[in-house]
């Protein structure tokens, strides 16, 4: 038995990828269009660890996708907490919880799926901004 | 960068393990306890495949939880479609998409997370009672 992926519904896939790949930093592995279906899926992944994906649904008629709570948020471990949040808000990307801790970040999609961002190999020092930035929102 | 986990949040955490770990398959890697939070963290992960994580959370204060539509699903390879069908269902589980094509099913946590079940090595050769089994609500 083995994980694959988790699927995520997107209402911009443009937009989706914008944020997942170009800012958060995952790549794109795979697409297929089904016409007949009317939807696109992209396969997205962190580089160097292709076994676990992320998969995009974008249905072609349009809705708005919004969240329920039984679904909590997606994790990745990542090597720079405070240089990706930094490209992050960079790029308008609300930090919902800031990294005060050096530890732990959320930020949320353009779907508004929770990504928890934690440090690799454990925290990083408390630096400012980070340190006395407050929680935006809910996560 | 790394994926980690998926979390979920559950209502019951016995019935939520009895699902993931007893009928599905998962096993349990960690469990911690928070008195000031009031909760509790399990997380789960195929044999085998213990670096891409299921995040229980079960919050000790009573909650309903339900699902939104920006959250498709968590989708598992597994050895033997039609066998965790059948344990699924004589455990009480309702497959609402059954295998009919010896490739795919789709069964839901107690939580209405729906979970994608996938036959490694690609699809069995078409069986009863799958084959003529009809979907049961929504995945």
């Amino acid at each position: 038995m083995k994980y694959l992926h988790t699927m995520v519904r997107v209402s911009d896939l443009d937009a989706s990828l914008n944020f997942y790949c170009t800012q958060l930093g995952l790549r794109e592995l795979k697409r297929s269009e089904n016409e007949r279906g009317r939807f696109t899926l992209v396969f997205l992944a962190a580089p160097g660890d292709e076994g676990a994906c992320v998969e995009l649904t974008y249905n072609w008629d349009p809705e708005t996708y919004t969240g329920g709570r039984n679904f909590g948020h997606l994790a990745y471990q990542v090597d720079d907490l405070y240089a990706l949040c930094s490209r992050l808000q960079a790029a308008g990307v609300t930090i919902n919880r800031p990294p005060r801790d050096g530890h732990m970040a959320f930020v949320r999609s353009p779907d508004g799926i929770s990504i928890e961002l934690l440090q690799k190999g454990g925290p990083l020092p408390p630096r400012e901004p980070w340190k006395s930035l407050p929680n935006i929102g809910t996560w």
